[in-house]
Parts: structure tokens; C-alpha cells; sequence
């Protein structure tokens, strides 16, 4: 993971002081050709000053840099916090000898304190002079709040006989919710493409990925997702068949980052998959399985490792979506433990004992109604994510 | 407690032997004069047998009793669980010397466990020949579940020089949020009263209590608040005047059981208001307030006793309402904490801080926008409730 490189970018992360432990708390990607750019952002109507900032400046479609911490969100601080927004890019700006407006910037953490732009201003200069090719992992770390793992993929496809790359580094585990969610990701790739492109490419893999997973049902004043592309490889997307490679590695990347970024969920002990099956349509397949993967009582009975399956179809029951109890099938991976609204007896849940057993499993929801389908990825609910969440400030 | 009562009903609760450890868990309430009735049900769409029937039998608008279980939801149990539920019905009709449609039936516990109708009615001589006047403490533990105290509450006011009284008993602690959930409750009168007017300030006194209550934001199959009205003081509700103080008596009744629900929710240590003033509309208020008061984060920091008002505001943002952070004021109790979107500093988190240690206070969102107000009444998340529900069916 410490080798991990995009072509034609540099990054890397260190300590400014923001976080009180002395951990990494700032990092930097810099292209060293302009690249493309796309960007999805939260849809809090609460949102920080960052992401007010970058969604003025990526309409222009081009980037060179991303200056990212954490430690502090930089979220209702007013009009001091977005001036402290632009300084923290013009200080990226001027050390990197670029214009303002190329430079992007993320924070996460804490909500409502003061914030230390001082401190990134001063460490700036160390910042750029230890990025290197090599630095996407001390980037990673410099992004975790309560992530207890570092969060990088790369991958590799063939356009045209030239082989591109897309490394992706995300960060979050708690606050995590359909529609992001405290959840920072970045993405790079070498390929050459206009912005239009990435943005379409970035919103359909965000739908399956980043759209689709829950620690807790809480959604984040700060989340962005950004993808550049820097054209490093001659890679160049020109047809439909292309796009469609590109468009599969991408999802792959998102997908994988979003799957970690569920299991190291604060407090998870288990990755479980809700899919829902014969739905009335997708969009009530997803209303369903957003509420199973959002209920506390569910999650609860996951980390408990108990067959509590009338939780999973009372949880239904309350999606807003159509359901006929009495048609309704549940499965835990491969094991029917509820035919027709009914549980299948003491030897179903003997097997689905051991199943709930497993760091990683799926619940199958059949509604026997339509065609419709869809896929939400949940953890468990434990007294870990309650310490962590009581005495986050302290 | 022990000794309330509500003239012209008389109550009762026994062990049966559904709960194992022999607690009370089934519970009978007998109306000596025919009443007036009228209920409202769970809107989850899977619904347990006992609510399936009480729906088709209470557009009679009379009954003259109810009998109620714990320990067994009688949920996802098939048309054998609905055969179950008439079972029951009759078993109290019989001894009772009335007919099967004029008993209404009850359940709460595990959902799709088989149904032992049998205990029920085996215990049912017992339940009704140790029933009486002073029975509802004993009907009142019959029908707790996870709860650990009992719910009562009885008042009296004076219509026309002749007391009336209004005597409810409810349970719930775990699976409630607004549209009720796993919540029982069962309200007995002696006004005269036709089950139309009942039906209606049933509806009014629900609103702004069961409706308005949070504890972990899952809803249940078995929900019921039935309200019965037999006559017996003499006290007839003739205008608009006595309807009114009717329903201020009913609302109070109500809001204390539904305060006594969220006090006891489970692992719950606070009792906590969230007020949101000055939205666009009550129904958007309501939206906001939902929100909060469910949001795991502010349930977790409440718990913690951290003045993390960044995760209300948070919150309030991701609710499907309309709000401009920067407007946004939030108080606990009287202590202005934040100001136009952004902290008001260390002193007013000094003052916060001795807020949060209380057992009961308020959080008040103002939003600067509009007339729109509503209230929410939610508990903390605690290591407890994680305790309870992960190992609830063990």
C-alpha cells in the first residue's frame, strides 16, 4: 500500500499541529499537467466552508491541486472560515506557483471550532517540499479522523494498448449515510478525458458505491468526492467501449473504497450486504433496503449475532415502499429463514446462527412483486460506536 | 399507583407462562357498561394479527373489553397467528359472557415466534376471576416488555358539576419513534362520549404525543393506542366547551405516558425536548425536529454530555425542510449556544455543559424563517441499549 503511485502525480501528508496528538493532520495531491476535473459534493444544506469554495471553482473543469485536513471541519464558522478556506488554497497556491483557483480544498472533522489556518499556512512549505510520487499513503493518513485503517485502491486497465491507472484514497466511519456523509474521497487517474466525461462517470459510480453504504444514518456537513484526470498515460477515452473499461475500473475503486470505508465503520465488526430482490421498482428497492440498512434495531441484533429476522421485515414494513409481508422471503447468504413472511423453523436458524457468525455476509430480501433491485452495505451496531461517538470532542 | 382506578372498569394482569422468567404477561381490561371505542393502529405495513383484527372490529365503535399479552407479538405468524388472535378474543368472551366482536386483543414481544395461544387460554379463567377495580397496576405490568417501570397515569376534571376521569396505561421502550411503534397504550374514561368524538380526540392527543417521540427511530408491527369511554360518571360531552377541556385532559394523559416511554427508553438516562421555532411550516418544523431527535449522533453526544452542537445543526440540515445555517439559533434550555449558524464561545459551552449533566432538558433550534414550530421528545443512546438489543431474543 506504501508503493502506490498514480503517473504524473505527487502527493503527501504530515503534522501541522491541528490535531493535539501529533498525527498527520494535513495532505496534498498536485498533478504536473493541469487535469481534468469532476466533483460530487454532500447535500446538507449545512455545509462547510470548503465545499462552498469548491463547488465555486469546479465548474471550470481544470485543477492541479488538492490541499486537504482533518482535525477540524471548517464548518459553521462563518465568513472568517471561508477567507480561512481561500488562504489554506492560496497558500497551496503560492508554494506550488499556481493561481488560486486551480487549488481545491477539503476538511474534516470536528464541527463549529475556530479554525487553525495559521497552522496550515505554516506548514505549507514542509508539506509540498515531502510530497513525492510515492506519497499517496501519507496522504491517506494524513486525511483519517476516527478511520482506524488507511483507505487506498489502484487499479489498472488497457485503452488502446496503453495501460491507465485510477488510485483512489478515501476516508470516513462515522457520519457515513446514503449521500455521503463525512466521507472525503479522492480519486486520480491518467487518462485523458474532459470534465463532462468524469462527471458522468463519477456520478454513476457514486450511485452504487458511496450512495449506498450506512454506519450510522448520519450525514456529513463536509463529504466530497473528487476525480482527476491528468491524460499521463495517452490513455485517451474516444468511443463507448472505452468509456464503458473506464467506467468499470472506476466503479471497482469506488466500490472497494466504500466497502472499507463501511467495515471500518465506528464500532463495525461486520460488512453486511441488504439486497432486495423483485421490488415494485429500483427506487422502492432502495427505499427498502435503505431502511433495514439503517435500522438501529437490525444493527443492533447484527452485532449480536442474533436471527432477529421479524426486525429485518418490520424494518420493510416501514420503508416507504410496497410490500406484502405474507409474499416475503429472507435469505442470510445462501439460507432461507423466512418463506412467505414466516419464519422457516429451528433448523434454518441453526444454520443462519452460524452464518451471522461471519465478519462478512449478505441478507436477501425477495418481495416476489416485481423486477425491481437494489444493494445498500451496512455494519454492525456496538457499544464501541457508542464510547467513540459519546467522547468524540473530549 | 397502586391504587388508581376509573370508575365502571375493572383490570387485571397475570403470569401465564408466556415469559419465562414468570412475570405478568397477560392483562384484561373489562368495561362494566358497554363503551364507546376507538383506536389508532401501526402504519407498518406488516402488521401483526392482533392489529389486522382490532381494525376490522373497532369501526363498531363499542366494545367491552380488551385483553393483552406480552412476551409474544403474535407478528408474522400466518393465518394460524390470526386464527390465534380470534382465539384469544373468544377465550375472554367466553368467560366473560359476552360476545367475541365486543373484545378487542393485544400483543407485544418477539416477532414470528409461534403463538401460544394455549397458555392464554388456559390462564384466562384465572385472569378474569382475580381482576377488579384496582387492577390496573397489575394489567399495567402485564403488558411491559423491556420496560423497566410502570406507566400510568390517572386524571379528573369536572364537567357540568360531575367528575370525570381519564385513566391510561401505556408500555414501550425500545423500536419507538413517531407513527408510535412497539407501543402499547390503552386509555379508559367514564365520560359519555360517541366513539366519533373519541376517534377525533384520539387523533388530536396522539399528534402531539406518541407521534412526537423517539428512542431508536425503528417503528413496530403491533402499535395500538385504544381509547374507551363508558359513560359511568355521568359526565356527557355536550359542546364545544366540555369537548375542549376533554381533550386538554386526554392531550395530558397522553404527553405524560409518552414522556414515561421516552424516560424508560431503553438504556436511557435523559429525557431531552427538541423545539424548533420559526420554520416555514409546522410540518417542516416537525421534519427538522424528526430529525434531530433521531439522529444517532446527537443521540450519542447527549448521552456523552458533550455540547456538540455542530451534529445538531448537522442534522437539522439533512432534514427535508428548508433552513439557512446561517440564521440558525441554537439554545439548551435558556443558554444561547449558537448564534447565526456559528458557536458562541467557551463561556456559553461552560453553561451548556452543566445543561447537559441534567436529567431533563431542552434543545431549542430557532430557525429565523417563518412561524412553523413542533416539539420532539427523544432520550440518549447508550451503551445499554446496544446491551439490550443485541441480545434481546436470548
Amino acid at each position: 500500500m506504501k508503493n502506490i503511485i498514480c503517473p504524473g502525480f505527487i502527493a503527501g501528508g504530515i503534522a501541522s499541529g491541528i490535531k493535539k496528538n501529533g498525527k498527520h493532520d494535513l495532505g496534498l495531491i498536485y498533478t504536473i499537467k493541469e487535469a481534468s476535473v469532476a466533483g460530487v459534493f454532500t447535500k446538507n444544506k449545512v455545509k462547510a466552508a470548503p465545499v462552498i469554495l469548491d463547488m465555486q471553482r469546479i465548474p471550470s473543469g481544470i485543477c492541479k491541486a488538492v490541499v486537504v485536513n482533518s482535525g477540524n471541519a471548517n464548518c459553521c464558522t462563518g465568513e472568517k472560515g471561508f477567507k480561512d478556506a481561500v488562504k489554506m488554497s492560496h497558500a497551496a497556491a503560492s508554494m506550488l506557483d499556481i493561481s488560486d483557483d486551480m487549488v481545491l480544498v477539503s476538511s474534516t472533522g470536528v464541527i463549529g471550532e475556530p479554525f487553525p489556518v495559521e497552522k496550515i499556512i505554516n506548514a505549507m512549505p514542509d508539506l509540498v517540499k515531502s510530497s513525492n510520487v510515492n506519497g499517496f499513503y501519507n496522504f491517506a493518513k494524513a486525511i483519517m479522523t476516527t478511520d482506524k485503517v488507511v483507505k487506498i485502491v489502484s487499479k489498472k486497465e488497457t485503452i488502446d494498448n496503453k495501460t491507465f491507472t485510477i488510485t483512489g484514497v478515501a476516508k470516513g466511519s462515522g457520519m457515513i449515510r446514503p449521500d455521503m456523509a463525512t466521507m472525503l474521497c479522492f480519486v486520480c487517474t491518467d487518462v485523458k478525458a474532459d470534465s463532462d466525461m468524469l462527471k458522468h462517470s463519477l456520478l454513476v459510480a457514486n450511485e452504487k458505491s458511496f450512495n449506498v453504504i450506512t454506519v450510522d444514518g448520519d450525514t456529513s456537513t463536509n463529504d466530497m468526492v473528487i476525480l482527476m484526470a491528468n491524460g499521463e498515460s495517452g490513455a485517451s477515452i474516444s468511443n463507448a467501449s472505452d468509456k464503458k473499461k473506464f467506467q468499470t475500473v472506476l466503479d471497482d475503486v469506488l466500490l472497494s473504497l466504500a466497502k472499507m470505508v463501511v467495515k471500518d465503520g465506528e464500532g463495525a465488526n461486520k460488512l453486511v450486504e441488504v439486497e432486495v430482490k423483485n421490488a415494485v421498482s429500483d427506487k422502492q428497492a432502495r427505499q427498502i433496503a435503505d431502511t433495514v440498512a439503517n435500522s438501529n434495531l437490525v444493527k443492533t441484533a447484527i452485532f449480536g449475532e442474533d436471527a432477529n429476522w421479524g426486525r429485518i421485515l418490520a424494518a420493510a414494513g416501514r420503508a416507504e415502499a410496497l410490500i406484502e409481508p405474507y409474499k416475503t422471503d429472507i435469505y442470510f447468504d445462501n439460507i432461507l429463514m423466512v418463506k412467505n413472511g414466516q419464519g422457516c423453523g429451528a433448523l434454518a436458524e441453526e444454520k443462519v446462527s452460524r452464518i451471522l457468525k461471519k465478519t462478512e455476509y449478505k441478507i436477501i430480501i425477495d418481495l416476489h412483486m416485481g423486477q425491481g433491485s437494489a444493494s445498500y452495505y451496512t455494519c454492525d451496531f456496538s457499544f464501541e460506536y457508542v464510547k467513540i461517538n459519546a467522547d468524540y470532542r473530549s
